[in-house]
């Protein structure tokens, strides 16, 4: 609990608590993760489903301990520590872990999150739908929750809704050129994309309909791929209780979500941490 | 030549001159290049470094062409046309082209920018330097340069430099910890990173200690890696005559690019495009 305001939560609920409880013992690889946070979510989805064993071990970061600065010199989460070196190695960053596990992956359980073809072209429609994500469609969810001033809402709601558009397209695009990339593909694996965006598009369907009465854009196409999307057991059993996402998010609904560093960098018109 | 303020450049001068004169025959790729644009020289050192064969076409980004609107929609430069496709199928977004570029050259010629050694974890510590240079020190060059009155342009020359000093630490990581990266180990090769960084920091030796006083940082291993990026072939022929520099960042360290989407998105606050 905080001082002031709403609850923040400490432990998953619901599918996911049950994924960490299952997750327990030491492994190769721990996972610092809080349970709220989407950036984590990214990496203990591909985590599921390359099926790389991992301890998920909660940590808070907002009362940044020893222990987690040590893997995460900002104190963010998420980072790996990687406990087969001596000492013990750490990573950060969502995208480059998503990278990284990619490669262990490729070495060891010999699944992907790329497209099965070996096509450097599939592959590069790929790095630019999660370009899209990174660069316009996630800073864009965070600007309109943290809009306060009506005006600023409509036109925060438009442009995230511009960007999930943006991102419909570019599966499009590798639908017309390659067949398909992810789930958006019917009887496709879950891809690259799919992982990177998933997060957020998740929070908008609870976090941001609940405070800005956001609703999905509609079609059928883009309905079934969210369909798929939230119904992966890789992306589902990352996922607590809809009441976690709620309370998470209801400070920076309210915009005085002081010591989350994303908000302070969007307030700040500063790229993501 | 532009209405107003000084001149811009819309061919190459210098080494690189001859480099566009080498490359002008049809080749499976079309590189779309602007003589005066960071991003093409990021996609171009590494054409170079690859040795993958390409065809270099100067195109004006201020004064967009349907042809290039038809290989990249905002009409940014770099794109890639690539014409073994039918009809021909394009690429843009510089570290999208690099990723493709990368896994082109593993297939054909087998050079990389990466480690070679197969170690995941190696891999993984280039990411992280790339990840630093996209989100912060890119940016943090923008903001220096276009910083107007003395305190916005003291504490940009303080966030630049502090954002250098991160990615020497980053380098140094590496050395710890792999053995090093790029062209931060003496005797190594042209690293993605290096690649990454290279036409900002060439800048900041010309514009912006031109525009702003700049000097780069000092330190024995720094300057020697200074020397070898700068001296590298890959990157020297893709490098025009001080002149065209000075006179293409003119109107950004004057603060009226009016035309430039860079310069639009930071003063937006928004990320770049």
């Amino acid at each position: 609990m905080t001082d002031s305001g709403k609850v923040y939560h400490r432990s998953c609920t619901g599918p996911a608590l049950q994924t960490v409880e299952q997750h327990a013992q030491d492994q190769d690889i721990t996972l610092f993760a809080s349970c709220f946070c989407p950036f984590v979510q990214r990496v203990w989805t591909a985590l599921e489903y390359l099926e790389i064993p991992y301890k998920y071990y909660e940590v808070d970061p907002y009362q940044k301990s020893q222990e987690l600065l040590n893997v995460s010199p900002k104190g963010l989460v998420p980072a790996l520590m990687l406990n087969t070196f001596n000492p013990p190695r750490a990573l950060n960053e969502s995208t480059v872990i998503l990278d990284f596990l990619e490669d262990i992956a490729a070495k060891s359980t010999h699944r992907s999150l790329f497209p099965p073809s070996t096509d450097p072209y599939a592959k590069a429609l790929v790095r630019l739908q999660s370009d899209h994500i990174s660069r316009t469609l996630v800073p864009a969810f965070y600007k309109y929750l943290q809009a306060q001033d009506p005006e600023a809402q409509i036109s925060g709601g438009k442009e995230f809704h511009a960007a999930i558009q943006s991102l419909v397209e570019l599966f499009e695009r590798a639908e017309r050129e390659v067949g398909g990339t992810g789930l958006w593909v019917e009887g496709g694996g879950l891809g690259w994309a799919d992982v990177m965006v998933a997060p957020w598009i998740f929070r908008a369907t609870n976090a941001l309909k609940h405070y800005r009465g956001f609703e999905m854009p509609r079609g059928t196409k883009f309905e079934a791929w969210l369909g798929r999307l939230f119904e992966h057991p890789a992306f589902k059993k990352t996922c607590s209780d809809e009441e976690l996402y709620l309370d998470s998010y209801e400070r920076y609904a309210f915009n005085r979500p002081n010591t989350s560093q994303v908000a302070n960098a969007i307030n700040s018109g500063r790229g993501l941490p």
